[in-house]
C-alpha cells in the first residue's frame, strides 16, 4: 500500500499557463454594466465593445428582451429537466418548425447550447464511416469527431483539392461525411462550399456545415453562408446557435426528419441535458423573426465590416482575407498581441486577444468584430484605437505602413 | 470515381429506434402551459408534475424570476461571446465567488450548462492518470472520460471493495482520480463517499464528485450528499448543476484555485461556448441565497419523498432503496413500463419512463421525483395514480401486493 505522499498527485498538472499569467491578461474581463447595444462598463471605465458575435445588434433588442420577460412570468426560470423526460415546451417546437422552415429543412432540434448541438452530431459519425474535416472546425466539432466512432481525416483550411484526394482515396464501403463551418469562427472567413458540393455530388458524401457564426448574418434571407454562396441545397445537416445572431443562448440542428429523428433518440448531448429555458426559447422566436424581416439588419452589420476592414487596410495591417463583420489581425507572437490588445482596451475599446491553443503557436490574432448596432463614429474610433495602438506597440510597422 | 448511388449513405443508419415508435411515445410531451410550481398543460389538459428535477420548487419562485428579468432588463438576452473572451459578467464573478464559499472549496467555474460542467473535467484526466469511475455515472461524466486522456476504469455500482483492489492494483507512477455522483440521477441513491474518502486517502487518490442533483437538497447547509454523508472535506472537486436545486439552467466546477484555474485556460466546453445569459446567473445566485437561507425547503423535499416512498412500499412495488424526492420503480420490461407510464399520464400524471439506453437492456424503470412545492394532497394524488395504472396494467402483481 502506498502512502499519499509516494504517490504522484492528480492535480499536480494544474499549473497556470505561463503567457497568460503575465502583466497583461487579456482574458475574463467582468462586464459591471451594459450602456447599450455595443456599449460596456469595465473597471469602472466606458468601453466599446468590439469583440463581441452579437452581429444584429438584437441581444439588447427590445423585442427579444419583451418575449424573454414573458417567457420567464409564464413558464419560469429554468425546465428542471431535459427535452426528453420533462423539459420539452411547445415554444421549443414551435422554434424546431420555425427553424427548419426556414432553412428549407425537413426537422429541427432544438439543444442548450450551440456547443452541444455540434456535439450532437457525434451520433451520426458512425463506426463504418470517413469524416473529413477542415482543419479550422470549431473546438465542439472536434470534440465531436472525437465522441464519434466515424474515422475522420482532416484537410488543410479550404484546400478542396486535398478534399477531393480524400474522397478519391476512401474506401467504397464507408459512407463519406464532409463538415465545416460555413463562416470560420476565428477568422471570418467562408467555406468552399461550391467546390465541396460538387466533391459531395460526385462521391456520394453528406454535407455538414456549423452555420453558428453565419446563419442570420449571411445570404439575401440570412440562410447564412450555403445561401450567400448559392449553395442552400447541398447542405443536409446544419447546426445553429443561438449565442450569435439570434442574441441569445442555445442551438440547433437541422436536416432530414430522420436524422433529426435519430438525433432526438441517440445524440447524449441533447438527451441528458436540461432544455434550454424558456427565455431563451423565446429571445431566439423573437430573433428569427427579426432575421426574416429586417434584412437591413445584415446589410448595416456587412457595411461596418467592410468600414472596418477598408480602415484597416489603409494602415497596411496584415488581416485574413473575408468580407465579413469579423475582422483577424494576423499578429503572430502571442505577447506582441497580448499588448495590443491591451492598448486597445486602455483606449476604451474591448478586443478579442486570440492565442493559443484557440490558434497555431506563433499565429496570435487579434480579431475584431463589429455588428449592425455599430456606427460609423464607432467604427471608426475603433479605427483609431487600432492606430494608436500599433503606433505604440510597433513604431517600425506603422511607420512602413503609413510611409 | 463512384456514382452517388454505388456508396452507402452515411445518414442510412438513422432509422427510428424500435420501442419508441409504438403505440405509446413516453418522450418530449410539449408543455402548453404552466399553472403552478407542480402543474402543466399537455395536450390541452391539466397533469401533475412528478418526473421534474425542481427539487427545491424554486424554477417558477418570485424571486428568482425578478431577478433573473432584471438581469434580462440590464444585460440583455445573452452575452454574445464565451466567458474568456467578451462574455464574462461581474454577476458570473460573484456567483463563482458565493459558490465556492458555500461548498468550501477555494474558487468555482461558472459554465453554461451542468453537461459542460462534467465535461470539463476531461481536462484534468491526463494521459498518466488512473480514473476509477462507479458504473452509474451521468453520460455527460462517461462523455468527459472519453475526452480526457487518462486510463478509465469503472467499479460495481457503489462497490467499494472492487475499488478497493483496482486502487491496490495502481501503477504508483500514476496519478489516481475517483469519480462518482454524489446522489445518482437515475435511482435517486447515495454513492458511498465514506467509503471512497477512506480509500482515498489511503491511496492518495482525489476525489470528483457531480453535485448535480444533491447540492442544495442534501445536508443540514444543503452542501450536497457530501455534507449529508458527513464528508464534505474529502471532495477535491465537485460539479454542480443549475437546473435542478437552482431553478434554472447552467453549472460550475468548485475546487482547489489552482484547479479551477486550470479549467479556466483548458477546459475546452468552458472556454468555447458563450457564456451562462445574464438571466440564469441571476437566477441561480437567487436561488444560492434560497437555499443557505431556507433550509425547510430541503426538508420539505424529503417529507415529500418519504411519503411517496412508504406509500409505495405499502403496493410492494420494487423500488432501488434511497431516502430521496427521486423513486425508481424496478419495472423491467421496456414495454410495461411504456404502458405504466401511459397509465399514469391518462391519470394526469407525468412520469419518467427510463427506458435503454439511458437503463441496461431488461432493467426499465418508472422514475417518481417529487418536491418541495408537492403537497401532501398532490403526493397522494400520484400515489393513487400508480395504485390504479399497476391494477390496470399487472392485475396479478397488483392482487399479489394488496393480499
Amino acid at each position: 500500500m502506498l502512502s499519499t505522499t509516494a504517490r504522484i498527485d492528480a492535480f499536480a498538472k494544474c499549473r497556470p499557463p505561463d503567457v497568460l499569467h503575465d502583466v497583461i491578461y487579456p482574458y475574463y474581463q467582468p462586464i459591471q454594466e451594459r450602456l447599450s447595444d455595443v456599449e460596456v462598463v469595465i473597471d469602472g471605465r466606458r468601453v466599446l465593445m468590439a469583440g463581441s458575435n452579437d452581429y444584429l445588434g438584437l441581444s439588447n433588442d427590445p423585442r427579444l428582451k419583451a418575449a424573454a420577460g414573458e417567457a420567464l412570468r409564464r413558464f419560469g426560470a429554468g425546465n428542471s429537466g431535459s427535452r426528453v423526460l420533462n423539459g420539452t415546451l411547445e415554444s421549443h417546437q414551435r422554434l424546431e418548425g420555425e427553424l427548419a422552415d426556414f432553412l428549407g429543412h425537413e426537422a429541427a432540434m432544438v439543444v442548450s447550447t450551440g456547443y452541444q448541438a455540434n456535439l450532437a452530431l457525434s451520433s451520426l459519425f458512425g463506426s463504418g464511416d470517413l469524416l473529413l474535416a477542415d482543419r479550422h472546425i470549431h473546438a465542439s466539432l472536434i470534440e465531436a469527431t472525437r465522441l464519434g466512432q466515424a474515422r475522420l481525416q482532416r484537410y488543410r483550411h479550404n484546400d478542396t483539392a486535398q478534399l477531393a484526394e480524400l474522397l478519391r482515396a476512401a474506401d467504397p464501403a464507408t459512407g463519406l461525411m464532409i463538415v465545416t463551418e460555413g463562416m470560420f469562427s476565428v477568422a471570418g472567413d467562408l467555406c468552399d462550399l461550391p467546390g465541396i458540393a460538387d466533391l459531395a455530388t460526385r462521391f456520394g458524401a453528406r454535407v455538414i456545415v456549423d452555420g453558428a457564426h453565419d446563419v442570420g448574418l449571411l445570404g439575401a434571407g440570412g440562410r447564412g453562408a450555403a445561401e450567400h454562396l448559392g449553395r442552400l441545397s447541398a447542405v443536409d445537416v446544419q447546426t445553429v446557435t443561438f449565442s450569435k445572431c439570434f442574441g441569445t443562448t442555445g442551438g440547433a440542428v437541422t436536416g432530414p426528419a430522420h436524422v433529426i429523428d435519430h438525433l432526438r433518440h441517440h445524440a447524449r448531448s441533447a438527451m441528458f441535458s436540461a432544455s434550454l429555458p424558456p427565455a431563451c426559447t423565446a429571445a431566439a422566436l423573437a430573433a428569427l423573426d427579426v432575421i426574416r424581416t429586417e434584412p437591413e439588419r445584415r446589410r448595416r452589420a456587412i457595411a461596418a465590416g467592410r468600414r472596418l476592414r477598408s480602415g484597416l487596410a489603409v494602415f497596411g495591417l496584415p488581416m485574413v482575407a473575408a468580407d465579413t463583420p469579423t475582422v483577424a489581425l494576423e499578429v503572430g507572437d502571442a505577447a506582441l498581441c497580448c499588448r495590443l490588445w491591451k492598448e486597445l482596451f486602455d483606449q476604451g475599446v474591448l478586443a478579442n486577444a486570440m492565442l493559443p491553443p484557440s490558434v497555431p503557436g506563433g499565429k496570435a490574432l487579434i480579431r475584431l468584430s463589429v455588428t449592425a448596432a455599430h456606427t460609423d463614429v464607432q467604427v471608426d474610433r475603433i479605427l483609431e484605437a487600432v492606430a494608436g495602438a500599433v503606433r505604440r506597440v510597433s513604431p517600425a510597422h506603422h511607420g512602413a505602413a503609413t510611409a
